[in-house]
């Protein structure tokens, strides 16, 4: 194969090592190899002996035998958000007990307080240097729920802070909303007129904003029921959204196989996770998100059933769950330890687990997640021996440079 | 009081809050405060409305509301080492046993053999960014401990590696003579001999070579029994160095009250202390230090006796013990983190863990760990809301700049 002028490659990266992360073959390592992008997109890849005769580019990089992976993908975090939750870890960890702590206004509702509270502009900077912590990391992609607002201008006000990071930083920010996320203080007795508002008003306003890319729900006994999951889901089908649901956490309520049903993007949480779930599951598509962050800062016991998804055959991503009350976790690669550490993941299942696993969990595996050809050229350098070194280390962070849509960032 | 002209200082720190930590006082907050340094010493510090009249400073700096805490340290690591164990880790997790990856020469052995194998340079270069690592997280003392060497060229290599990182870094480095790590291979069935070696030439080589400011072992029936461990410690103690040792990790031995006989700085570890060692160092004044990361990694369930070091008021530090078998670790805010989620310590608890008592623990306390008039101008700068957020967060590093004997950092 020859090239002609006009397949002149805009930037060529040489003196790497590849793991392509493409689904079926482990890590889809290239040792010795390049890879070309092209208008944002990859262009070729391969081992550099196979670079194609008469082949060009406009830049030329050197990756100094860096291994070079798809860009890392946060799938599931509440990461906008204002407030801060120490006092109240400080306060449990002095005897506190929960109730009075509740009592004197904390838990979910002190976050809801503080973000109905902040400007826009605060939202957005309490938010930067936790998303910022994340893209040092090699993310290219993440997603942002909404459900610290839970009425339509603080939603709103939410999803629109995200899409602003996604404009402002180098990342692709995938919105979703989660009214259904808790019942608010003023709503108290009222759950389904809540319901309500959150499938009717709400969604339909922040829909024709434009800030809805899929819609998620908390299904548990603490918050909302199969019953009303499915009417949140009801109202997402009726405006063509994806849909994805906290599902199984603390309680087997098999939301697994309703989100299924619904063909959704994916069930996360799932420590309670039945073996119809992980059936409904296998046969829907949805891939299983495990947030091992949660189960470590909650002290979990119960672990999701890992090796039933496997054997199933249902992909599994890994995710940060960055939320202020139970996972204030900023660190994927950190995420990536703990789900080989306490779940039980390989690092090779770990690293797919935010790489083409979360891309799918985001209905988005034709464009980002994998090292592959016309795929946009999104991906991380990295200062180490091997792919499992990225879930091994603890606390340490290699990276060496991150490309997204083809540039080097800043 | 007012002051003359000789007693300008080199650095006033204004608009900072404090978190002297001072044994005793919680986190000896001090808000709006302002802290001075002299001839790379705290030469005042208090409230700024406090501040001398008359007083005057060569440089004046703003610490933009940061609060400052002393300088964290980081007192038990293995973190002079060569090689990378991810592969056995990887194994691990592939369902390969422990035994099949010994037999493949994995383990500690793996360790030895590459750090035996490595140029001073090339260990000194591998150790590097985990050290940076370390640094960046506001850490501005570390305890290096030999014992990957077992023999006498290599442990004197790994503690001259040690020394250079202090030499050429911003950071007070402690050395720690740990040739009763591991038999060596060619030492298998000669234990005895091997300690001869320990407690005499190698020892006594290390000391002359001004490489050795604490001696340590590792009690443990894989290891070194109590009976060897007194030898090692009377070596020490004819060389008028401190001791201080690997303890009740996997079991009983009874070491905590070995070392506290000995008047030891630290018993480490400690998931298996007895009431008996409680007391011991309660009344020798050995520190407890406790290493959440090796617990984590090896999914122990037993719990060092935080409540009973507590009521004893044996005090307690936290570190790493970055090492690249059982915790492959470099983030002592994560450690901290770890140390209050999975050990139920407090945000106090675990800052205190990494400064006043891990200084004790090194037998520095009169010279670092506490923001005092006098010690050693060490101290961070974070920006945060409160002290308890820096054990709150997993994997943020709110660090905003670093000074060590009184100069920042670059
Ligand atoms: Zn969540
Ligand atoms: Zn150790």
């Amino acid at each position: 194969m020859t090239l002609s002028a006009d397949d002149k490659w805009d930037d060529l990266w040489l003196n790497v090592h590849l793991a392509t992360m493409q689904p079926g073959a482990g890590y889809g390592e290239v040792l010795d190899a390049a890879i070309a992008v092209k208008h944002g997109r990859i262009a070729w890849l391969g081992k550099r002996s196979d670079l194609p005769a008469g082949h060009a580019a406009t830049r030329q990089h050197d990756g100094n035998g860096c291994w070079v992976t798809p860009g890392l993908i946060d799938c599931h975090t509440h990461i906008v958000y204002a407030g801060n939750r120490s006092d109240e870890f400080e306060a449990r960890l002095n005897g506190v007990p929960y109730e009075e702590i509740s009592r004197r206004g904390g838990g979910i509702v002190s976050t809801v307080k503080a973000t109905r509270a902040a400007s826009e502009d605060a939202l957005f900077d309490a938010s930067l240097p936790r998303v910022k912590a994340l893209l040092a990391e090699g993310v290219t992609t993440l997603e942002v729920k909404s459900g610290y607002g839970l009425d339509t201008g603080t939603e709103a006000k939410m999803l629109r802070v995200a899409r602003r990071l996604g404009e402002q930083l180098d990342v692709r920010v995938r919105t979703t909303f989660l009214g259904a996320h808790a019942v608010p203080p003023e709503f108290k007795t009222r759950t389904d007129e809540y319901l309500q508002l959150v499938c009717h008003d709400m969604l339909d306003t922040l829909v024709e904003a434009g800030l809805v890319d899929a819609v998620d729900a908390f299904c548990e006994n603490i918050a909302f029921s199969r019953e009303q999951t499915e009417q949140v889901f009801l109202a997402a089908q009726r405006h063509g959204l994806p849909v994805k649901l906290h599902a199984e956490q603390l309680s087997d309520q098999d939301g697994a196989s309703l989100v299924a049903a619904f063909h959704g993007l994916s069930a996360d949480h799932l420590e309670w996770l039945s073996p119809k779930g992980v059936h409904a599951m296998a046969q829907a598509g949805t891939v299983a998100v495990l947030l091992p962050g949660a189960f470590y800062t909650l002290r979990e016991t119960r672990l999701p059933p890992v090796e039933a998804l496997r054997a199933a055959g249902v992909p599994m991503a890994v995710s940060t769950d960055c939320n202020p009350g139970t996972s204030p976790m900023t660190s994927l690669l950190l995420t990536m330890n703990m789900a080989c550490t306490l779940f039980r993941l390989t690092p090779q299942e770990a690293l797919a687990g935010v790489t083409c696993h979360a891309a799918r969990a985001l209905g988005l595996a034709e464009e980002t997640g994998t090292l592959s050809v016309g795929k946009s050229a999104d991906f991380a350098l990295w200062r180490i021996d091997r792919p499992g070194d990225l879930a091994y280390a603890i606390g340490f962070n290699p990276c060496a440079g991150v490309v997204f849509r083809g540039t080097l960032r800043g």
